[in-house]
């Protein structure tokens, strides 16, 4: 993975970086937390991907609940809960639902939606010979998450007038200590914790992403490797060094002169998903209605996820004409080692004749290139990070820099990235009324 | 489909459209359009609905393409050529990919994806046993899309390696006229046309939509109906009925006090295709460097899809506590046939204890009212479109209220909603790239 500055002619990184007052010294508290390598602090997650114990107590229930059999595993969860690992999921094999005989499926199961129940309870499992053939993964952080309680008992239920035994086909995931902990204790079902300084958006490289990527053949050392490997970096008190820093800076010091939404513009469009997941790290993160003093600011940064080229084609002439109220990430790999050739002899010769005897390679960088210049012509600022590959590694650095990115950035404006106080507004009033 | 303003109590809709000077000569001028009749004018689109003539011609192509033996119906296009369609096909079956028996299937081919093509014309051609058994659809307004021309050529030869009679299988959608349209002609290949005047992100109801959807067997003359009817409503020149107007006029009335991003929140999963269909329509037809007099103004909104309730554990916080930047429209099916209970004899009984006897719909109800009523008490203004169920007829009625509210706030904000000229700047830098 490489943050790269150069290319955008807009700003000055190291003026961003001089702007960044007091970060220096919270890198220093940050390296502390790494130092102890305890989950007691906020910032508990720089230490997951360091935690090979971890790994092991997933890859045991792994060893235990998948086999050959396996044909879909279910993850129901929402948030935090499955964000990640469709992330990974989507990156790297997002394509194959389309290949019906391709194993296992991974299913994921978050809000309640009636017409996916119902697809998944009555025609789905009806095709399934063997409650081998099932896994289901319930993930809750608080363990009180209505939509994951909602469809976990209804799914259950329905397995369970086929199979007598689906409680041993269950994996949850969920706080130690949790009443969900205690209710799987209490029904002899597996489960996984988390820790509890680690909070939902922070938690993939924990047990919630590691272990339905593990049961699914996710290479999770390697995931968890990229993600040490650049935490090393991210922990850098040299600054200019530091590529959580200084994309924190940037992003802070765009702010200061109104860039309020944050795109993150991925070209490959198997990382639309790693997009949302960093939507809700930096919506749920700096979207805060008190600073940490306690002072009413509501301020935030609205995250925004573009795909190209096709939202060249949707809101590229938003992006270009439009306001100056937006910082973009362009987020991309720089593979080359799977293309396609135009073919020589085309169909259609008369029409788009620049692209006769290129690659799919060529088209797409080119078009890339011409964003850039096309961004840097009408004074739209952004940054570029760019990926080796599409792997395990590379998800998992790009996570770990983004999740530490978040915590620097909510230093610089001041804001408690770890918190969400606000969602509690409409679950109270929801409760109210499903109580009435 | 029905337009409600009642339970937002943050705003007066009567005050919003009496600030929406010179609308009404706007409708009157729309209605010339419509009694018209013909496609001359850029609000030419209000007329495909009506178009008779137009349904009959896809029909007759579809009787001579789409046979029983079809399993693959591909779909290459990009923005206004495919997010429409998209959006219908995910509202209606978006649950079927999952389903490896039910054909025949759209796929969608947007932008270059090397994984993507590759999957496709290697796996996916080699499982067909005969040619019939393929349709592939190439549809560029201008002819001229370097990606959609780019897949075609690709897909083509990999698909003639194989049949040597492929290009009766292919259908062009194209302006008549355009370049593509007479390789088309020139090469034997059964082509349709979309009129000049109708733009890409204003084409769902022309061949564009109508023949993809028809060919995969949805209801186009309920599609159409839905659009017809609602027609006569935002035609309407008593602004105070005529929710196109009702809307638009909310929307400039909210861009004046900063509320320079508009949130479509999808209450039905399945319905987030068609918020991204709108934010094309929104993002493109309102994001400008210049008004209508030509001066530089870089004005626009920017438009945000959230899917319910899953967003609200990933922005619900940013929404609820941060920057009062944001209007949203919430939309969702009233349609209560489909539900589930959440079962009496629970696993967990201990936790959420308070979904207990409750359907699907009493929880996610619930959740909408509760997020509804946080959103007034945070001072966050919406709006609400309900539709009656997610069927061809309020889809249709839905996606016509919109590109006519979208003439409408083009009006109100005084920039031109059918053009999209920055795009070009990109495109200009991309060719010059590729001819070096």
């Amino acid at each position: 993975m490489r943050l790269r500055f150069d290319d955008a002619k807009t700003y000055d990184l190291h003026e961003a970086l001089r702007s960044a007052e007091g970060l220096a010294e919270y890198v220093s508290e940050v390296n502390n937390v790494a130092d102890s390598g305890s989950y007691d602090a906020p910032e508990a997650s720089v230490n997951l991907a360091v935690d090979a114990e971890l790994r092991n107590r997933v890859k045991a229930v792994v060893a235990k609940k998948v086999t050959s059999e396996l044909k879909y595993i279910f993850v129901i969860g929402i948030g935090g809960s499955n964000l990640g690992t469709k992330a990974v999921y989507d990156a790297l094999y997002g394509y194959r639902d389309l290949e019906p005989e391709t194993r296992p499926r991974l299913v994921f199961l978050d809000t309640t939606n009636v017409t996916i129940l119902r697809f998944y309870t009555e025609s789905i499992l009806s095709t399934l010979s063997n409650v081998n053939e099932l896994l289901i993964v319930s993930i809750s952080k608080s363990g009180g998450t209505t939509e994951t309680i909602v469809n976990t008992e209804i799914f259950v239920a329905a397995a369970k007038k086929r199979w007598k035994t689906i409680l041993e086909r269950l994996v949850v995931i969920t706080d130690d200590g949790s009443a969900f902990a205690q209710a799987a204790y209490e029904q002899h079902v597996t489960y996984l914790t988390i820790p509890k300084q680690v909070g939902g958006r922070y938690s993939v490289l924990s047990a919630v992403g590691l272990f339905p990527l593990c049961a699914l053949g996710v290479d999770i050392d390697a995931l968890h490797q990229g993600a040490s490997d650049i935490r090393s970096y991210c922990l850098n008190d040299d600054l200019a060094h530091n590529p959580a820093a200084q994309s924190a800076a940037v992003v802070a010091y765009h702010h200061q002169s109104g860039k309020i939404i944050s795109d993150t513009f991925v070209f490959n469009s198997e990382l639309e998903s790693l997009g949302k997941w960093y939507r809700q790290l930096l919506g749920e993160s700096i979207g805060k209605e008190h600073d940490v003093d306690g002072n009413q600011v509501f301020t935030g940064i609205t995250p925004t996820v573009s795909v190209g080229s096709t939202d060249l084609h949707s809101v590229g002439q938003l992006y270009l004409g439009g306001p100056k109220d937006k910082l973009t990430t362009f987020v991309y790999s720089t593979d080359e080692s799977q293309k396609l050739l135009v073919p020589n002899e085309r169909t259609f010769s008369s029409v788009v004749e620049m692209v006769n005897g290129k690659t799919t390679n060529d088209v797409m960088s080119a078009i890339l290139e011409g964003v850039k210049i096309a961004h840097n012509k009408q004074q739209v600022p952004f940054m570029s990070v760019e990926l080796a590959s599409i792997t395990p590694y590379e998800i998992g650095a790009f996570m770990q820099f983004k999740m530490m990115e978040m915590m620097y950035l909510g230093k610089l404006l001041n804001v408690n990235p770890f918190d969400q106080p606000n969602v509690e507004s409409y679950k109270l009033e929801t409760k109210r009324i499903l109580e009435k």
